[in-house]
């Protein structure tokens, strides 16, 4: 099969649209840190960015998608790129790569959330370089690159599993090792800077449809399933989150982009299998359930600061387990439970089980060796400081 | 006919492109208002595409493009998208059901102009369901659905009858309905964030190349005179205002992005049909006839308060007007008063013109019903501590 | 050969995305500046925008494109488009001048960086108009227009030589003629407003790739090769800087977005010709030249004030002599050095030297007679006052 103009066109701009969604996280989390976090936040998402670029065409989508070996991981035949080239299936197989790659570099940003306003630039430099070699290149593997959930037929259409519990369980994981912040609990650690955390969260939402509908690798029906769906969850989830929150007060924005982010991590790995009804209803169903985790997360005291367990971690469960309810096969050509198949469901339970005990564990045991071997954490006075005058030297003028 | 990777390709993108407006519209509007109202700003646009979301994929779609009963409203037969699906003509059914959802969305986005910085957040959203519902859908169904201005032939290419003559003259008769904000003509109310103003107006001319670019529903030559067109007018537009306004003192960098937001209001009903040389002419009478339409708003103390009327409504006007004046044959197959055709002008007249009348006074007697059903205003105190706090629970940290 | 709807899909979105860098670049300097000059550097960059835009589509696009004239200039025959209409080879010619058009409006953008803080906005708009008429004109006719670059075979495959040196020593040229900003070296010029230029940073980051892909103009291989490149080399030039500043003190985000930029620069002009490790190479040591010709900028007293000689100048310089080492045939069909051709390296110093000459002379001459026609610079009193309030009558409320 040759190059199709039209799918290429479509996955590059994709790609870009992804890109978008790394510094649209630390947008989206500077914002909510206090002010004197804030460059702090953005500035981890750009080294997110660049470490996985480095780490990814060098070795670590060989790891995810070379030749499988044993289930479990992929060879290093494509070690710095030898033989990823021009041609390809429909799309160029370099470009495969960078649309891969920004999906890599966006779940090592989302996973900040849980050591914001704490973290030393040095230790989430080494943190990150093993965390996706590690963590994110495996489950990559298993699940897209010909590993073991992708034979026994667990479903993820644009990572559910590999980008959302993995990157939420892994928050709460690493929220767990470095600790609260100093005075958690005890000083108001309100957003700051609500509309950069609107802007951040509109460009996620737009760099969302290139990653859901991008997974589809072609310009074609299933895309623009996906694009639709992706949309409708969002919406529902904002609307979801919104009414849940009214309940107990005001409806706040941040609680309605939180709301969105919801219903879209829960739509991505099902976006390519059901329809909008169905997104509709997932999306409902993510902004509460996400909605109660974060109420729950707070209630025990856990600093996962920015929620990206209680988001994109239980929003990515409850999208894996969708799949197995909501699938119609003149979608993606498989039936969940409502056409009558109850074995799709079982799978799903399957890989979101087993990635939510992957992710947590091994971040866990990563974690504890990196802040035994160099210190996670910067020390009191530094966090007193703020992460921008102590890590970076810089400061936003007020 | 079967899709086009390459059409698909491009409507998707642009699909989003327009997405990333209706935020657009919340940083334009946000930086325009007193502080205390930004997070109000940008929430409202994004309840607006919450909103429209949910509306137009279960009945609003279906009654803008479904069967038409009577040349006025669509049939419900694609109610819940039932019949819209992956295949298509040119590009899927659903895609361009989502590129006419962003449509919608961006419109109710536009029209919180006339509301800014006194609304009831549960009240806009009651009064967005309906005016969507009733005024918006109609018209769409009007011109792109088959109803009696397609019938007829009134042109509108991209919106300036749909989008922006709706929005621009039902946010004139909101504002009436409404009322001025407390201490209007007494107090400034000066921009507080005019570089988020101008994201957003970067963002709005960014995505408006997806909006009538994308319109020709094609990655084809007509989309490419939409494109170029549309950037004319709207560079034409920018300078046209700045001169204007430096005659009688500084040109402000608002006055700028305005009068860019003038030429692409304009140059969206003619993009389809009018060449580079007559887009420039456009932009440029836009510019001037919208800083005039503000001056005029203002000098008759209307609180229409963002000027959505002033350049929207009177930008919209005049471009489907100018549609009948130049347009050339060899670029949409139409001609006008400089091709030595008169008809088309009389028909975008009476386009204009029964736009204008039904968008103002559905509008009026909407906002009436809705105000007197539930009240459209928040409280004085209210409105004295601004929306932020009062709707939302959240503030801006200074 | 027929219009590819892929192609015309691919580059029409490509424009756009060029397009937003020119706000990019507004962001990214009004972020640098101080306060009182933010919205007169998001100003500079709309204006040159809507300068460039009018033109380009008047004169611009024939001088640069036209017919060749001796091999230093176009003919005026597509004066106002005549004669570039809506078919062409593969895209649209239409498409192509806009596509054209966006790279000679940020290209203006770029250069503001050597006026910031004094430049008088209607010096700006006469400089910028004959700028990019007796500049950027004749170097892209040179370069890509069939003049006597691209017949001695000089490879410039999106703008290193048109878009990057011209930009950056012709901004060292204009800051020699308007001088040091009152207080230089006195006062701290801290920038005020750093998440700004992050955002403005990451706009460019996601427009570079419409920048440097879309230059294949074909959604194909080359497309995808040019597009991974430029995400290496960014990656790569952010690393690079990061690490050669940590040596000194404090790794500084404003460093690391300055690193990307100076990989993205070097990486343009070699995107269709180099592979993914020679582009981590050269943005390496892109990252390394430009952050240790910013010292040397400094440390002459020279206040071209927000850098683009250091970064687009030296990346782009850098980037276009890269070529004739790193060409390899299987990507671009010209091989360098490290392929045993030395040729192409001697054709790169003669591009380089030619462009930085006319580039730094003319800009020079041109900025001298427009200071002298009607003045380049505030008042002292403005220039203490700030641009936002002298040239516009606006200000950022804090």
């Amino acid at each position: 099969m040759a190059l199709d103009t039209g799918d290429t066109s479509f996955i590059l701009i994709c790609t870009a649209l992804v890109m978008l969604m790394t510094p649209g996280v630390g947008l989206f989390y500077g914002g909510l840190v206090r002010r004197k976090n804030l460059i702090s936040m953005f500035a981890l998402s750009f080294v997110a960015f660049s470490v996985v670029t480095i780490q990814w065409f060098l070795f670590g989508y060989s790891l995810a998608f070379g030749t499988d070996v044993g289930g479990l991981i992929g060879s290093l035949e494509f070690f710095a790129l030898t033989g990823v080239g021009m041609d390809g299936e429909g799309i160029p197989d370099l470009l495969f790569m960078a649309f891969q790659l920004v999906f890599a570099a966006v779940t090592l940003a989302i996973i900040t959330s849980a050591v914001a306003e704490r973290i030393r630039l040095s230790a989430f430099i080494v943190f990150g370089l093993l965390w996706t070699t590690l963590i994110y290149d495996p489950l990559a593997h298993w699940v897209w690159g010909g590993g073991w959930m992708s034979e026994l037929g667990i479903l993820d259409f644009a990572g559910g599993i590999v980008v959302h519990i993995s990157a939420g369980f892994g928050a709460l994981a690493l929220a767990l090792v470095i600790g609260r912040r100093v005075g958690f609990g005890q000083y108001s650690m309100d957003p700051h800077n609500i509309p950069m955390t609107l802007l951040g969260g509109a460009l996620l939402w737009f760099g969302w449809f290139g990653f859901n509908a991008g997974s589809a690798l072609a310009a074609n029906g299933l895309a623009a399933n996906a694009f639709v769906v992706t949309n409708i969850s969002a919406a529902a989830g904002a609307l979801a989150w919104m009414a849940a929150s009214w309940i107990r007060g005001k409806p706040s924005s941040v609680g309605m982009i939180s709301g969105a982010i919801a219903g879209l991590g829960a739509i991505t790995p099902a976006a390519g299998f059901v329809g909008p009804l169905s997104a509709a209803i997932i999306g409902v169903i993510s902004g509460l359930f996400c909605y109660y985790a974060l109420l729950f997360r707070i209630r025990r005291g856990l600093d996962e600061s920015l929620d990206a367990w209680a988001i994109h971690g239980v929003g990515g469960v409850w999208g894996t387990l969708a799949i197995g309810v909501f699938a119609v096969a003149g979608i993606g050509g498989i039936s969940g439970l409502i056409e009558g198949n109850a074995g799709q469901l079982i799978l799903q339970v399957i890989g979101a089980g087993a990635a939510i005990a992957y992710a947590f564990v091994g971040t866990y045991l990563l974690a504890k060796i990196v802040d035994l071997a160099m210190g996670l954490r910067v020390s009191e006075e530094e966090e007193y400081v703020g992460l921008d005058i102590s890590q970076h030297g810089e400061s936003v003028q007020v």
